[in-house]
């Protein structure tokens, strides 16, 4: 027992010494500050740790790295699995990069873990991005609780706005939960489909065409392009029926081929025209402001419903009487009375 | 000092005993089940009643009715003021009486006291179906907070239903955060709007759309009816672009005029289709089910708030992190992790 702990010791110390040496706080820093990519994604990794210990160092790394002012624009990107997003997302961010911005691309997808998208997981179709000495590519954290993957991507921007990346695309998948989360944390909210509405409708998420600022039909190309014009007159009509969004905007519906390169500047200039209202109003300043204040108040919400849910004597006291509430014996509030009584006692 | 205690005392007895009995749980429930309107207004101003020596009788009075198996409908209508929702009620509602039917009508308002909409308030509109021996109008409850609201009107079906009321029709002014909680408490929830859409959907929340089991153009008489079968097609084409709902009812799009009493026996009609359905699958049950775990859980979640937000030190301390977190000093997330570090010292 105790050689072996000797080796162990002799071997993690050498691992650190000499392959893996663990960067400090500053050196991090300093590396997000210099632009440096390997140091970007250290500092990404020490935020993703689960371990209790990295957890002052990181909230100290993103303390600094807020105080670090920098006009970037954030930009969400979501769309069933198969709409091309990644395709997408390298046109559009080699574009960018063409114009001269700094591009950094994360992806939240609690779903990954699942084999339910392909989310940059496919690293194959990323990889001319992420080669780009001006491109960031970072895949979904690991993260089980989408409080937790939110929280983290959240951080994730505030480090690649510390970097200097002027646009941070952050993709989601546009099934699960983590549409609303990354809603909450953009600038532009950009929802892909297809022309070939029906199916690939099953999946997606109710309530989501209502954030988006725009709606991008992909696959205009070849046979597709004249269906993928109807399409878009059909979302146009449809988009009219709808309440305009609170700073007035009326969401945009474009068509483009992501893999001929069609359409994709159009999708750009629209975000751009987009960005310099919300700029000149003084609307893009507030709408982050009170984006900070909904993580706030989001987290607080959350960390609460953790410590009641999670808690022994609550969670069988919750499901005996979850059980009567089902059976119609008792009615929901004088249950939930009930367990708030318990809980208060404590 | 005690000359006016005395008086007081000996004018609340004489009240009391001569002209405002006040009666107990047995009456009160006996009184509903035999169908006398007065009794049942009583139980429900007992539910609403602020005072925490009514809570527990009002507790026993839901528990009791809870047990009354009946089988209703509960119905949600929602639109803009102005859009004809009383009339429509009242038209449906004698519709419902003349082929059998026992008809509540309940509304849920909590903007009411701003003199936003006349929900209800208008009692001209509504004479005809209130002094009908098989209706019952109960005007909006006037707690402060929507989640006191929601569950008094949920509380309040609850004991129409132990009354027999086979139809219970709750109305809300779409234009808040009610609709969700009524969504949460009917079995079928309808959107009324206008064929001149534009002006009216300003006002209207978003996502509405998205919860309707059936949309229906009013005031499509005149020269309005052919406007409003346009609209009817346009929101048809719209609605086919969303997804279908879980259990696979596709939202349906009518028009009628309340006024003329025309359509609404084909609204009727829709209704009944998607009950029967919903019956014939087993949906229905399983909808309320649903419903009641969600009331279980939402109070526990409210409850859970209100004990955080409005505590003393950590209202004052929340507004202290709020500046820093809008000053972009501090993250969202250190700020809470700090707040609740706080709350769990207590």
């Amino acid at each position: 027992m105790a050689k072996r702990k000797n080796i162990d010791a002799r071997n993690s110390s050498k691992v650190q010494d000499k392959r893996k040496h663990v960067p400090t706080e500053q050196e991090l820093f300093n590396g997000i500050k210099s632009g440096n990519k390997a140091r970007l994604g250290q500092a990404i990794t020490l935020i993703e740790s689960a371990r209790p210990t990295d957890a002052q160092k990181a909230h100290q790394l993103v303390e600094r790295c807020l105080s670090q002012k920098s006009p970037s624009v954030r930009i969400g990107i979501t769309g069933v699995p198969g709409v091309g997003k990644s395709t997408f997302v390298e046109t559009l961010g080699k574009q960018l990069i063409a114009i001269g911005k700094k591009v950094a691309v994360l992806a939240v997808d609690p779903t990954s873990s699942k084999n339910r998208g392909s989310i940059l997981g496919d690293k194959t179709r990323m990889t001319e991005l992420s080669r780009d000495p001006n491109a960031f590519v970072r895949p979904s954290p690991s993260g089980k609780s989408l409080g937790g993957v939110a929280q983290k991507t959240r951080e994730t921007i505030i480090l690649c706005e510390a970097a200097a990346y002027d646009v941070v695309l952050v993709e989601t998948v546009g099934v699960g939960q983590s549409e609303t989360a990354v809603h909450g944390m953009v600038d532009f909210f950009l929802l892909l489909k297809l022309s070939g509405a029906g199916d690939e409708l099953q999946g997606i998420k109710r309530g989501i065409i209502e954030m988006a600022d725009a709606i991008v039909i992909n696959k205009a190309d070849g046979d597709n392009i004249k269906r993928a014009k109807l399409a878009e007159v059909d979302f146009k009509r449809a988009l009219q029926l709808y309440p305009p969004k609170e700073n007035g905007w009326l969401p945009v519906v474009r068509s483009c081929s992501a893999i001929e390169n069609t359409g994709i500047k159009e999708v750009w200039e629209v975000i751009e025209t987009y960005l310099n209202d919300a700029i000149d109003a003084g609307y893009l300043d507030q709408k982050r402001r009170n984006q900070n204040k909904y993580w706030l108040l989001q987290t607080i919400e959350e960390r609460l419903k953790i410590d009641f849910f999670y808690h022994q004597e609550i969670k069988a006291q919750l499901e005996i009487v979850t059980e009567k509430v089902m059976r119609n014996e008792t009615s929901p509030f004088r249950a939930a009375e009930e367990l708030l009584q318990l809980w208060r006692g404590h």
